[in-house]
């Protein structure tokens, strides 16, 4: 309870400015997640400047919480985040960015986590939710069928392809577009602009919010099953690991932070995130 | 000259179950392929009896042309085809599929050349045009650069996604969907059953087929700057070349050719098909 209580980040959880179904889905598996791993993770170390920053008139926020695996866990680190990004094109205009990612560490081979939900505009989101390969599936059939056939995560992908709102979305990143594993659901959601708001809100309920949560179980089952930490090295697996994440950060953060937050924010919260990702 | 009749197939270039434009593209690419190629391709070796091949009444046809490398190319082998495939839902319907592809040898990094048309009914068809890695990209964003991103195939995946009748397409196959590249194109091409026909028509000739012969261009420039043959090996492309070429030979043709031709001609054909592919 303690570590629960220090690990927590009060001002992540408001995620102030989604929607009720977004808000809802965003605290429910974070918090099932900490709860989940929660032998596995030490508290955070995020300074408070860092949980919660915003830019000078307060019009772009963000909230950030990161929390480490204890040594004898797989577990590298988690991180959540929320980002209120005001646009130019309007005094009202923002896009809502929350992430709930789960890295692991070389010692075991189990795919890392990542859930983005991204809302543009109230009718139209963009969903990125998968298990992301740590190995050239090409090379490793096996790696295939033990983490994705076997999974039958293919099944969630389809169910949400069903859904007709939505669509396959195609990362202007062609390098991200190869991290996707084979079952990654990457797809945008446009509904009605003239009252599709209490559809997109449905849809985050009834489809997304089951989805998301199954695939996560999915993943920690994985995690759970894999055993204690072997000591025999992947040189192969942690050189993929780290092209992986540093090219996460550039594309998702080091180009927008500074134009959204000024280059002292900026400074601020990427030195947090590069440290905990190793680059 | 020589060679080019000898290596020449004319129940190949019959096509004789297609629409125009579906035979028109199909012979022009696969000409214009053979004389870009000419010195450095051997004649085909293709026995008669697979360079055309039907079942016991004649409902399901097949047509397989291969030419090799000579010893001082890169190229592996080229590999031509069509096959009419009988469906047991109705007398007359039937399944064109018609296939160019390029394989190389590990001289080279070179991505392969894989274009494959469908055509599922005269108003539905499938496409699959690629140059299919030979590395993991996530591990060489350098082989992203010069393959993917340098030569601009991202545009020609665009232009056919403004085809309102285009769509994504995703193969039941886990596998065969990392194989190909962050810039393949994958898509059905569904136009209205009433009268669709001549669209289809019109979506060949004036995107498919300009677009395949663009994405080929490419390739061959490719091969042409990438030098002389190093005798320096990588194992580990190697390995992937034989992984792809077997599950694309057991995706493809393993299950389908006994069941549409009986086993003696599967044997014969797949025999063909195997030695080439050395699997």
């Amino acid at each position: 309870m303690e570590a629960q209580i220090q690990g927590h980040n009060k001002k992540l959880m408001e995620f102030p400015h989604l929607t009720s179904a977004h808000r809802d889905l965003m605290v429910g598996i974070i918090s099932s997640l900490e709860n989940h791993l929660d032998s596995h993770l030490l508290p955070s170390s995020v300074p408070p400047d860092v949980q919660f920053y915003q830019n000078q008139n307060g019009t772009s926020q963000g909230s950030l919480h990161i929390r480490s695996g204890v040594d004898s866990s797989h577990i590298d680190f988690i991180l959540a985040s929320w980002l209120h990004l005001k646009q130019p094109t309007s005094e009202s205009a923002a896009i809502n960015i929350t992430n709930l990612q789960g890295y692991l560490k070389p010692s075991t081979d189990v795919p890392h986590f990542q859930f983005e939900l991204v809302q543009c505009t109230p009718t139209y989101l963009i969903l990125f939710l998968d298990i992301t390969p740590r190995k050239d599936i090409v090379l490793h059939p096996d790696y295939l069928k033990k983490y994705y056939e076997e999974t039958r995560l293919e099944t969630y992908r389809q169910k949400l392809e069903q859904v007709p709102e939505t669509k396959p979305y195609f990362s202007s990143s062609l390098y991200f577009r190869q991290v996707v594993s084979p079952t990654g659901i990457l797809v945008s959601i446009k509904c009605d602009e003239n009252g599709g708001g209490d559809r997109s809100e449905e849809i985050i309920r009834e489809y997304v919010s089951p989805i998301a949560y199954d695939v996560m179980g999915i993943w920690l089952d994985k995690i759970f099953e894999c055993g204690g930490r072997s000591d025999e090295r992947d040189e192969l697996l942690e050189k993929r690991d780290r092209l992986i994440k540093s090219r996460a950060v550039d594309m998702d953060l080091s180009s927008s932070m500074p134009s959204q937050f000024g280059q002292e924010v900026a400074n601020r919260v990427l030195g947090v995130i590069k440290n905990v990702f190793s680059i």
